[in-house]
């Protein structure tokens, strides 16, 4: 898969290449970068959805002038898109959003309300019971017909689906990756200008040390432009406690802004409590704490819960630009997307060195975490691969919060892969979330999430919702 | 301390001499061995009642024609009771019951149950705050004035104070000492006499593993006269579970059964949630857990909320009994007492070897726990000190819920010596019976709560309250 | 395998059961015991010496009137001696003695001398290469027909042996058993009486904290009836170090004396440098060092260098009592072996509980060493199987000669069973008995011996010599 | 210490600044660079020295037309050194050439040969009696008067020194930095070129991972141009194994080259023996391993070993040119050194990131070495401060050679901080050059040995010679 010396062209596997989200930014990304050269196969179990994309990705090779470099093809099987392939993408949806739907109405008649339900608590456990088999099927298949290829998850929930990836084939060179650091590095860059006067820095200028697990992320340490950022965001923090802040207004009419923009007050909040700085959304944040937290009262908090129906409305919006690309609407304007993936492609082939935040078995760059734990931190991206920096080790107080996740997310996984049923509930009712239930309701409720989204799973695991 | 081969007498220092109940059993018990000879030294704050104890000591020795070898003084200071002595025993109340009191009350009215309140939750971290110091103290004395004495550990909470004398005198040969496992050391004898259809074991027949922390403990695996009882156990939590169980019914005027005594109904609900068998009381297991489990419900659970007008009313009985032996009356007939203390001391001094559970530091005994935390395990006391036995490791998903109970208390009394006193609010947050309520209900709980027993705290920590 | 509580008698396999050593041993002490019931299963490569050793099992029986406990049987295969087993013991000699022969003298043609040759250096490897993969086999066969059997493993080399059963029965209930260790108890028994100035003590009365590998093991602590002797040692070792000491003189024509006691010069020696004693003899303890230390001038350290042309000597002699015996010649007085097989497996089924020194992965029990690897410290033998009993740390200076040896013994289990045959010279050449010789040499040694022992070795392993 | 965002200038404390090669590589370098703004103040013990230096730097600096940004001072004190320091460098000789000589001579008289000796071995050792002492000053002093600084350690033996630093200040932000990997980098280049048939990459293009400890590192992976050279490495290395191999010829002549440069012929070997490629120069690989394995024949190895009558008629130019320097000769012509200190700076800074292979404690950036052992492997240079790049594990038969070196660098460094001289031979028998003799023999060279540098170390440990 490296480079062999004589520039020729890299094949990029896209498992879930139908994606109305993640595709078109890659393919927008090589187009505009303008140096790679490579063939992106996408493969999805929507075949129709990889033809479509597959035709939009030519038309930004074709405007960027890129078809001698970039070829997109549908591919009929996940063995034709993988051989041969230099660098494997994973994004899927485990299931569909009306499983989504149960993941969060269930828990929602038994009292425990969910901003996402896409990560831990009931909706992410029970998500993980959808998606851990595929990832295994994935795994199973990169090891045997890419063992050698670069792997980049992008499927939620990503800490148990990139531990997946390793417990089915430990030797996987893959990595997990996520956008959400991006706001505290816009955060810093924004206090860093003001402290100099100037609009000096973007978020790129922003480094940070990130430290935690996906969507549980933390940042104890920032520097921008060489100043160090930490006690500037502390202060900060204190005095928008109170009322929160943002750094331009939410438009109310703005609907996915309500559901997915915050005010900071979780974050802050973190921050007076812990000296420590959130690193991911308040809605992702809150959901790692008890109910009595923060989802209790969401309003108070200043951040939304997004509904699935949202999401059916959005994605039907989005199906409909789609059609609209392959039919000939005009491209939007070239420009960068805020995804790594294509620097980090261009780092592990010999390109400019990058650091990006990723999601890795712990190897001993977060202390106070079990190793092999699926852990956030930055990884250096070059010609020797992934490389995670070290990042030290949460405040006490909050270790002692991050560590049962990561406990429990480990535990999953592995009884997942043993079909090991009657493990579950007992992992299930550790959850800070469903805490606030006695375990007979618990359980109950346990019951009905499994009965609601048994077709997705394997049977012995199916069983285990019924035997519970 | 040694014995130095020549048969002489031990020193033993009694800190908190006055006591009502340890004090006794191990005057009953020295006389009723035979053997040892000791001259055991009562300090207690309470001089009157340490000089009370002496003579009750020397009348139990009289009885027992051991007054050539046993010798009890009332000591007046810490100095004069540590100096020279073999092994000291610690066993105090930090602070008084109205203390206490309030431990439970406060938190009653932000809707947080407790049913002893001294080992864990908002009124085990209050008391801990009071105890900390205390024990920074003997440690400190001991280290001054007898560094080679054995140590044993009888006042709660167990796991913290335990951890406070290593962690203020690291060389220090202290073990805490409980007796909540015989209880289901006299289940499993039970169920083997049942199973051999006659009375042929005690508890002390029956071998017991015992994994956790203090109050927390369970136990994976059980002998009795060489029968494996574990699959017994478990058989007999299903078939109880609903309704639980007990040897002999509870006299329903039996205060002190009604708050001390329960059916094992949450004993034998973790038995089937976990695998495993709790080794503690329910209304000690309870509280390691969220409210939401057992607390809120505890008469349904069948188990008492220990109140603390009982104990004071149960602390004036035992004052008068113990003037009226003062003055002459009759002695309770010679029996030994459920304590291990007396087997303890002569096992280290070249006795039998003695196997008993107690609290250490975890040096690799068991798995899963962090390094320097206190364990509860099996160790065994010889010649050669007290060693741990290998315990092994709790299930996955109970270890999920004991590691951060650990962690908290490792950092509770890192912060109490270090008068950090910022660190307690977010480890106080931290735990599971407080998680019920919004983190700033929680700040005002602790605030409360620290203001009833600011008297009692070094200033440091008393600011803490205020600041949270 | 665990007592049914109706006292039935257990079925022993014993593989390797035509020995002349360890059989006799057990058939004596389990006749002398007189309270087990128990089924001798003999298997042997040498069918006849098992049916020999079968009938002078019964002989033992008959005299001391046990034939209805005890019963012995030859086995025509290794299946129907494993099958319902409920203790196993291993004592097989991995090759033959013209195998070993090779082991020392090829290396002394190197100027490589060695003692024993079984456990380290060139004679210790190469036997490990011959002996792993017929414990592979044995611990199988155990995981296949009796997987719940309690193993003891007698067989040289004990590390690498009881490391095998456990990489490839991870379950499996072994231990290895050794009375080296013995020795040190003796002596320091010998000091207390000294002390006492009267014979009060035995060997039994000797506790001590054993800590280290096998035949490179340590002692700590020691405690005979209550008096801490470790001072008296180490004035002993300091006031004899120049001369050595035996408690009675060796007679100067018994050979088997010759070669197999010392005295204890290389013991004293190790206690000065490094503060601990050694606990195995002073030939087994010399072959952790380099040359330069004990063994290039073996007899100014005053122990022997066992030849082999002695242990065939030995062995015809005792073939010859056994025939002996097997053809009605008087059996020895009853008494006791100093073995501890028969009250260990008293112990774990039911009866008085029993301490022992033996080798067990390490789980915790000793720091500094890493886990997994097998380690020799004293367990707890109790109707909860066979547990570690914490055991501490072996001084750093020391630490740092033992923990090589340890990662040795791990990484060439690993390599055997692997078939990586290329792993092996690396390993080889890093035992400190090679490092006298430049790599070059070492590799020519290591292709000779290999040479010698490949009709014994899986191709795979026997190519490695060739290549290497 | 960070920038504050207004560009100014830094403070430099050079300890050792009247340095013959580090500072006048450092003057050259700043100078060189144009942008960075510094007051550099040097230290030395010799202020005459330090004061030439100074002209020396300044003279730099005019000829680069940079005396508006760089700015040289001689300091009379530590203190005035390093009061407001924002990096500290330590580049100092522990003692003298003539201690040194000791440290080569005595060795050999006893049949102990060394390359270097300034590292492990005897030589190493007896330098780091004298050397750690003053490191422990120096970390006390940047304790006190600039506890934030960075700290940049130049001197040897580095691994301990630098262990000395954080065991001194544990809060120090101090690395370790060594050159010597730039030799295998350059290695990787030429290869690169080869296989692309044109001069394309130098050094700076070619990508390691480092891992090992200082002088003992390796490389298990790199990346030149986005090509894997690994395979290419190994090809080469058995290709020219038993020969060796230099780019260019060394020149009989060329007395530094003879004692400085080798033909790989040690690399090659390891990397055969042990699949992995050796980063460090022959003469340093040859020192860690017995002396039977280099070192008896360094001639056929093709390595020299550095005289000290070299180093002391090359310190006599080297102080004839400073001289020159001074009195007005030419400047040497502007070019960057390799050193990496200035971009270090600039990257800490707040300029572009930069990777260096450095010496830290092991956070977990190396699995299979201790926790807080002084390894070496990458590290990222940014504003966030310097955090180890993840290195990864040896090969085991490797590691069970590095670990001991690494157990005993550290057990050195406790041992001469505490001043506990007992625990001295006891590790410097361990070491694998000195295992060739007898333990008699090597203690009486160590007796030599500190006598001989008595006069430089505190009375405790000098004692420990006498008593050894």
């Amino acid at each position: 898969m490296h480079n062999n010396g004589n520039g020729s062209s890299f094949n990029i596997a896209y498992v879930g290449g139908g994606s109305l989200n993640w595709a078109t930014k890659l393919m927008g990304d090589l187009a505009y970068d303008g140096t790679a050269a490579a063939h992106v196969r996408l493969y999805d179990l929507d075949q129709t959805a990889a033809g479509r994309n597959a035709r939009i990705g030519m038309r930004y090779a074709e405007r960027a002038g890129q078809t001698e470099r970039l070829r997109y093809t549908a591919e009929p099987s996940l063995k034709s898109a993988l051989t041969g392939a230099d660098f494997v993408i994973i994004s899927i949806l485990p299931g569909s959003f009306d499983d989504m739907a149960h993941d969060i109405a269930i828990p929602e008649r038994y009292g425990i309300r969910q901003s996402v339900g896409d990560t831990v608590g009931p909706g992410g456990f029970i998500r993980a019971l959808r998606a851990i088999p595929q990832l295994a099927e994935i795994a199973a298949a990169i090891a045997e017909f890419c063992p050698k290829a670069y792997v980049c998850n992008l499927t939620n929930p990503m800490s148990v689906l990139t531990g997946t990836l390793y417990k089915v084939f430990p030797e996987i060179r893959a990595w997990g990756s996520c956008h959400e650091v991006i706001k505290i590095r816009k955060l810093m860059a924004f206090l860093a200008n003001r402290r100099r006067g100037e609009v000096a820095f973007g978020y790129r200028d922003a480094k940070v040390n990130v430290l935690g697990i996906n969507h549980f992320t933390f940042v104890d340490a920032a520097s921008v432009g060489g100043m160090d950022m930490m006690a500037d965001y502390m202060a900060f923090a204190k005095e928008h406690h109170a009322a929160g802040w943002r750094e331009s207004p939410i438009d109310p009419a703005d609907e996915h802004a309500r559901y997915f923009e915050d005010m900071n007050r979780v974050k802050f909040d973190l921050a007076c409590r812990f000296g420590i700085a959130g690193a991911a959304g308040d809605r992702h944040l809150a959901e790692f704490m008890p109910q009595s937290w923060y989802l209790d009262e969401n309003e108070r908090w200043k951040f939304g819960l997004t509904p699935v129906d949202y999401r059916i409305r959005e994605r039907t919006e989005k199906q409909a630009a789609a059609a609209a690309l392959d039919a000939g609407a005009p491209l939007p304007p070239p420009a960068p997307s805020d995804e790594a993936i294509v620097e980090q492609i261009k780092a592990l082939t010999g390109g400019p060195e990058h650091i990006s935040n990723v999601n890795l078995p712990n190897m001993g760059q977060m202390q106070g975490l079990p190793f092999g734990a699926i852990v956030e931190t930055n990884a250096r991206f070059s010609g020797l691969g992934v490389q995670p920096v070290h990042a030290g080790r949460l405040p006490a107080a909050l270790e002692v919060i991050v560590r049962p996740h990561t406990e429990r997310q480990t535990a999953l996984v592995e009884a997942v892969l043993a079909h090991d049923g009657d493990a579950l509930l007992p992992l299930f009712l550790s959850d800070p979330l469903v805490a606030a239930l006695s375990p007979d309701r618990a359980a109950a409720m346990f019951r009905e999430m499994v009965a609601a989204t048994m077709h997705r799973l394997p049977e012995a695991l199916a069983k285990a919702g019924k035997a519970a």
